[in-house]
């Protein structure tokens, strides 16, 4: 049986992810309120919003204040999402830690969605390192595969496309590369096997699993990933999210029921879990009437919970 | 990395311990066009009711006609759930298939909703092996330890206790036994633990896990499950179900959630998943009102599914 990670990382990308395919506008005073409780709840890795034009996603307008203000939080590793060279320019200028470039492995979805075939997206990626290493700029570039387990379009897409993308990113560039179920068409048994060998191909370079909830596998896929050595998951307070171009895509992994179950595991993730429920309260008064997700927040923890995560982690 | 089953099974519980959860009583009528109905989706081992005081669980009270109709349909597996001795005689009257003790590995949850100790129900265990044998009736008697993995009166229950529980049980004549996470407590790697122990003290009388989705859990720990070599789990339609005696402790893990990971998977359960569906929203339609759960309903199956599905069973 195989040994798991002693500690792994939660990204929260609620604020990208999960409010890009909301329609309101979250004031950028609660999005910082956001940021910071998540930070005192022991979250280091946030992805703030997205370096897109503010008239396609005006929701996320306020993403270079944003990384201003999570850059102040001592230890934050702040993360942008950006479609193109253009955007990368800025994380560069607001010192974001990380950018991630989204392609699409599916070649239709990234037609309709991205306007790019797949290698057009790597092209980019290999401009964007150039710009980087010529600027001096010290934000690290991931290369996020999405559709990689099929597309409400395409149908299914192959484990050998995939892993040709991924070399692809690497070879243009990218310090890491990451694996999206952007649909949520994964299933566990799926998810190890192209997560093994995509560990064989980027070793430590292979950084986080994104995985949708759409039916109901979005944990199972997590510990699918865990058990190839992954420790860093995407996730979304309350599971908020989905795909403006994937119908019945919605919700992505929550991040209070993935710090339960690392928890759980005796996988340190530095969370604590009360924190985040408390912070989810919130979060789900200022979308009130918004679809959210997640079962922790209504049962609660389990009784003598502390005691049995602190044995589990001694034994792992 | 460990290799799965070729073949699961999926038993529907969805006729016990999801309408004992729920205040409505369903026609005897409805309940035979359930079983019909997920025979011809493919299921072949139901658990139709309860032997238990119709004052108690008016719900249940059409038990002993309900074995009688699903013992028409040929090759499906009836089980019944029987409290005691008296129980277990109109199993063996009925000519059900097999009766499932359940036993609490809680003590205190034991006394609370069984009003035994677990040893009291391991000498009734003892007793109803006795009268099959003098009886000559072929039913098999599996005992369920439920609240595994902990419980919401007593908190942590101990490994080495559900172990010595499970031998137990064998030693009293339990021609099977199986481990329930009664109030959602279950997090994968603990099942995954708990069940290769299990494993190697009961071998293939280990028969089945019963997991709920009160954490969000309940298809991770099948999957952690399924790596042990378990290849049996309870379900119902729409995840109905809960403890009356477990407060927030709703909801199975769901049939047809479960079926599809299953098929995914590539592991045949011979269920066809559209069939499931369309049974679920016969059920979802007489149980309006009642709260209901599972994620493959709305989402559907993905586009390209039986492909995938044909192909990962084929390298599996």
């Amino acid at each position: 049986m195989p040994l798991f990670p002693t500690d792994a990382a939660i990204r929260e990308v609620g604020l990208r992810d999960g409010l890009q395919s909301i329609q309101r506008v979250l004031p950028t005073q609660r999005k910082r309120e956001w940021i910071r409780d998540a930070y005192q709840a022991g979250q280091r890795e946030i992805e703030v919003g997205s370096f897109v034009p503010a008239r396609l996603l005006p929701q996320l307008a306020d993403t270079a204040e944003l990384v201003a203000f999570a850059k102040t939080l001592p230890g934050l590793f702040v993360s942008v999402l950006v479609p193109n060279l253009r955007g990368a320019e800025r994380a560069f200028e607001t010192q974001a830690d990380l950018l991630l470039v989204p392609l699409s492995a599916s070649r239709e979805h990234s037609l309709a969605n991205l306007r790019k075939t797949p290698d057009e997206v790597v092209a980019e990626v290999a401009r964007i390192r150039a710009a980087r290493d010529a600027s001096g700029a010290k934000t690290l570039i991931e290369g996020g595969i999405g559709t990689a387990f099929g597309c409400t379009i395409q149908g299914r897409v192959e484990e050998s496309e995939v892993l040709r993308c991924m070399q692809a990113l690497l070879d243009a560039g990218a310090d890491r590369v990451s694996i999206a179920d952007t649909v949520g068409y994964a299933g566990p048994r799926a998810v190890r096997d192209l997560f093994e060998k995509a560990r064989r191909i980027a070793g430590e370079r292979f950084w986080c699993g994104h995985f949708h909830d759409t039916r109901g596998l979005a944990l199972a896929n997590v510990y699918a990933a865990l058990e190839t050595g992954v420790a860093r998951f995407d996730a979304t307070l309350a599971g908020i999210g989905g795909c403006p171009h994937a119908p019945g895509a919605s919700g992505n992994a929550s991040s209070e029921d993935l710090a339960f179950m690392l928890a759980d595991m005796g996988i340190e993730t530095g969370i604590d879990i009360s924190g985040l429920l408390a912070l989810r309260e919130k979060v789900a008064q200022w979308l009130e009437g918004e679809t959210l997700h997640g079962a922790l927040w209504r049962a609660g923890l389990p009784k003598s919970f502390a005691q049995h995560a602190a044995s589990a982690a001694l034994t792992a």
